[in-house]
């Protein structure tokens, strides 16, 4: 481990690596989108092992994106449940759905988002500022912030060196 | 593996979790952004171990994330460079790092995403529809598109069932 190890550090990327970056994460999440609330569901739909299943719903349930609680039909059955933190996570999985269908699906149309009142099909998601105008990759640097620890201000102190 | 192996469909979130559902895959794209072109580059301001960087560099190419091509400068030298595949996951990369800024580290700023030309800080990342409304999660549903196979079909079918 040496000092400028990803991991070690605040970035926010490295943190949420540590979540998401793992096999059947996402699913587990679009399941969750899809309504999916119970362990047995989870298994079924995703055809995912059991000791992984519950070790990524423990895992979403530690960092909040998920909570446990009795369903209201039969409180002695679990439910996992999207918390707010978990809702908030739609832009990306929106995106990284368009992202996918764009560059790794030949621009078949598998699956789309739509507004539920009225089924227009939702645009890609885009970088706005604050004016609304969308931005360009190119247009958009990433800086470090006040908060930034050694090792992320050490990172960008590097940039273009 | 049951017919319904998630990993066997044509859903998209499912291709892409397995490009991206891997540890370090995110820090290695998040190099790139921060223009890391190289292999020794990206193992010295990762700490990551040599056959994992292979690893992880070779899926990211395989998938056209990033290109090979030789540095301008020395044409021995290979450079790891976005492609426009790669670049296009702006959205998703600034979105997943505004909501782990937002839940993940306690509203701290240890980076920011700035526009380039006059340093303003870049809002969060929304889904909005065609006349520029955000949406909230809650406004839009997943549904099955003219391409999905037989297990999405299936899956959409058992929606709220």
């Amino acid at each position: 481990m040496t000092k400028s190890n990803a991991f070690l550090s605040n970035c926010p990327i490295a943190k949420v690596t540590q979540i998401l970056g793992e096999p059947w994460t996402l699913l587990v999440i679009r399941e969750a989108f899809l309504g999916t609330r119970q362990f047995g569901a989870f298994e079924r739909e995703l055809g995912i092992a059991r000791n992984i299943l519950s070790d990524r719903l423990k895992k979403l349930v530690d960092h909040g994106l998920l909570k446990r609680q009795p369903s209201t039909s039969d409180k002695r059955v679990v439910e996992y449940r999207l918390t707010e933190a978990g809702r908030e996570l739609t832009p990306v999985l929106v995106g990284l759905t368009q992202w996918s269908k764009r560059w790794l699906c030949d621009e078949t149309v598998p699956l789309r988002f739509v507004e539920r009142r009225n089924g227009r099909t939702v645009p890609p998601v885009a970088v706005r500022n604050a004016d609304g105008e969308a931005l360009d990759p190119r247009d958009i640097a990433m800086v470090a912030g006040p908060d930034a620890d050694e090792v992320l201000i050490d990172r960008f102190a590097r940039l273009g060196s």
